[in-house]
C-alpha cells in the first residue's frame, strides 16, 4: 500500500494527479490518503505525526510525506526506509521524529530535480519514486552514506498542538506512554485530567487521554475541545 | 463493494486507517466512501439517511456505518443483513429506520471488545468485521436471537432536516413517497411548493422536491437554501 | 483511468454514489477525483480548468465533468474526444475551451434521458457513459454530426480567477504560454512581478508564477494570496 502524507487536500487537484501517476506507475497498489489536511508550513507538526500515525502499518507500506514550503529551492529530497517502512519527501525535518525513534534506518539524498516543475515535486519526483519503491521493494543498490536532517533540538516529546480533527479533538506531539500516570494537563489556564476515553466523563467535560494511535489527546465528551479551551494548531501546554 | 458511512471527514486521519483495514483484510474489494460527513453526535439524522441512500446498491453490498459518540463505553455494536445487503456498526439507533422498513432482516449483537482502543471501534472491531463479511458473504454460523435498537418513538417520516449538502440543499428525513401530491412545506416561516427540479423554478426561488434518492429535500434554484431559509441540521419543518 | 472533474465535494453522497456506478460497470478501472470543489454554477471557471488539468493524461483517459445547474431541463448532454481523451458531461460550454485548443475533435450529442432522476444526470446518464467509454473504449459505431456548445465570445485567454486552492493560491484562466517574459499583473490595485516559484521571493510578498499544469497563478510566499490580495473565484486582473 502507498500511503499519502499532505498537506494539499483532497478536493483540489494536486492529490488527484499524484494519484493518477501512482496508478500509472504502480499499478493495482492501492493508494490510501492518511492526512491530506497537514497544516501547510508547519513541518514541525506532521514530524511528530508521522511516526505515530505509520508505525502500525506491515513492512513494505509507502509514505509519500509533503510538507514543501521550500519546493523549487535548493532543499534537499530524501529517501527513509525505517524498520522496513519506506518514506519519500521533502528533506527539512519531516523525517527527524521518524529516524530517531525507529530501531533500524537506512536514508539516502535524491540528486537535485532538473527537470520537474519547481512548484510541484511531489508529482514529478516523490510519486514516482514512492511507485517504484511499492512495485520494487528496493532503492538503488545499496544505501548511501547519508542521514535524515536530525534537528536535535527537537524534543522528544512536543508540548504543543499537532492536529484539530474533524471532531474538534486536539492530538499533540507528545506520546501517552511519556507521561506518567494521572498527570494533569494546563492548557490555556485549564487544568485536565487524564480519562480512559470519552464515555468516561461527563458531557461537555474537558479531559486527556491516550489516542488511538498513542498521542496525547484533548478532548471534551459530546463537544469541541478547539472551541472551549480556545486551541489551534501550536497552542502550547504544560504537563505536570 | 465496502460503503463507509461516517462521521469521520476523509482529509484526517480516521477514514484513511479504516480503509487501510479494509485493503488489507478484503484485498480487491472497491471501497467507497459515502458519506463521511454525518453530524457527529447526531444517531437520528444518520439513521434516516442510511436506508435511503444504502436501498440502491446490490445486494452483498457492506456498509459500514459510524456515529459513535458512545465508542468505549456499554453501548452495543451490531451486525444486520436487510434485504441482502450488510451493515456493521455502532447500535445505539443507527439501524432502527432501515430495519423497520426492510422485507427481511437478521440482526446479531457482538460481544463487547476486550482488546480494542476505547476510541476507535471503527478501525478495531467494525472494519476487521466488515472486510469480512465482503470477502465470505456470511456471518458466524446462523443467525442469532438479537434485534437492532428499534426506537418505535421515532416516526415513520422525520420532519427535520438531516444533512446539508455542498451546494446548501436541505436533505431530510421524509421520503417523497408518504407526501400527498403537491403539499407545501413550511420551514422557518417559508412556505414552499414542490417542483420537478431546479431549472423548473426561477433562479433564487425556493421550492421541495423529491431528490435522486427519494428523500423531500428543500432547494433554491442556483442559489443555497441553508443561507436563504436560515437552515441547518436539526431544524424542523411542517408539511400540509 | 477515469477522472473525476466536478462541483460534487467528496464527503457527501454524490461522488460516492457516482464512484460506485463507475466501480460495478468498468470494474478494476480507477476512479479518481481531480477535482470536486469547482465553483458550482461556473461552467466558464470549469471550462477553463478544463484543458489545463486533464492535458497531461493519457490516451484513453475518460473525464467525468459535472458542473450542472441545467440537470432535469433542456440543457444537452455530450461526449468529446479531443487528442485521444475522452470527456463526457452536461454541454453548456465545460468543452469549449477544450475542444478550441485540441488538435482533433470528435463530438456526439446525447439524446434527452426519459428515465434518468432529473437532479441527478451525473450517476443516471454520465457515470454509466464514462464506465462504458473506459471498458470499451468506442463509443457507438461513428462520429455523429455534431459539436459541442462552442461559445465564441468567451475569450483564448481569460483574465479572471477560476479556483483557489487550499494554500490560497489563485489560478487563472490564462496561459503562461500566452503571457510575453516579465509581464505585470495587475489585481485589485496590487502590482505582482513574475517569478519562477515560491522559494525566489521573499515571505509574505505576492507575485505570478506559471503553475505547474501551465497556467498563470497568483500566490504569496509562505502566505494565503486570497486573503492578502482579497481574491475569489471571478476576481478579474489586467496583465501589461
Amino acid at each position: 500500500m502507498i500511503f499519502l502524507f499532505t498537506d494539499f487536500g483532497l478536493e483540489g487537484p494536486y492529490t488527484g494527479q499524484v494519484q493518477a501517476v501512482l496508478h500509472q506507475q504502480a499499478p493495482g497498489v492501492p493508494v490510501i490518503s492518511l492526512f491530506a489536511d497537514l497544516t501547510p508550513f508547519d513541518i514541525q507538526a506532521a514530524a511528530y505525526l508521522l511516526p505515530a500515525y505509520s508505525n502500525g502499518f506491515p513492512p513494505g507500506s509507502v509514505f509519500l510525506c509533503v510538507v514543501d514550503p521550500g519546493v523549487g529551492g535548493a532543499r534537499p529530497g530524501g529517501v527513509v526506509k525505517a524498520d522496513g517502512r519506506w518514506y519519500v519527501g521533502p528533506d527539512e525535518g519531516l523525517f527527524a521524529i521518524l529516524t530517531r525513534r525507529a530501531h533500524h534506518v537506512e536514508c539516502w539524498a535524491l540528486p537535485h530535480p532538473t527537470t520537474a516543475s519547481p512548484s510541484f515535486h511531489a508529482r514529478d519526483v516523490f510519486a514516482p519514486l514512492a511507485a517504484r519503491l511499492a512495485r520494487d521493494g528496493a532503492f538503488g543498490t545499496g544505501p548511501v552514506a547519508s542521514t535524515a536532517s536530525a534537528l536535535p533540538e527537537w524534543p522528544d516529546e512536543l508540548h504543543r498542538v499537532v492536529y484539530i480533527d474533524r471532531y474538534g479533538n486536539a492530538i499533540t506531539g507528545t506520546r501517552a506512554v511519556a507521561v506518567t500516570g494521572a498527570s494533569t494537563l494546563n492548557i490555556n489556564g485549564h487544568e485536565l485530567s487524564r480519562a480512559r476515553t470519552f464515555t468516561d466523563m461527563p458531557s461537555g467535560m474537558a479531559f486527556w487521554y491516550a489516542n488511538s494511535s498513542g498521542l496525547v489527546e484533548i478532548a471534551v465528551n459530546r463537544g469541541r475541545a478547539d472551541r472551549q479551551l480556545d486551541i489551534t494548531v501550536g497552542t502550547l501546554f504544560e504537563l505536570y
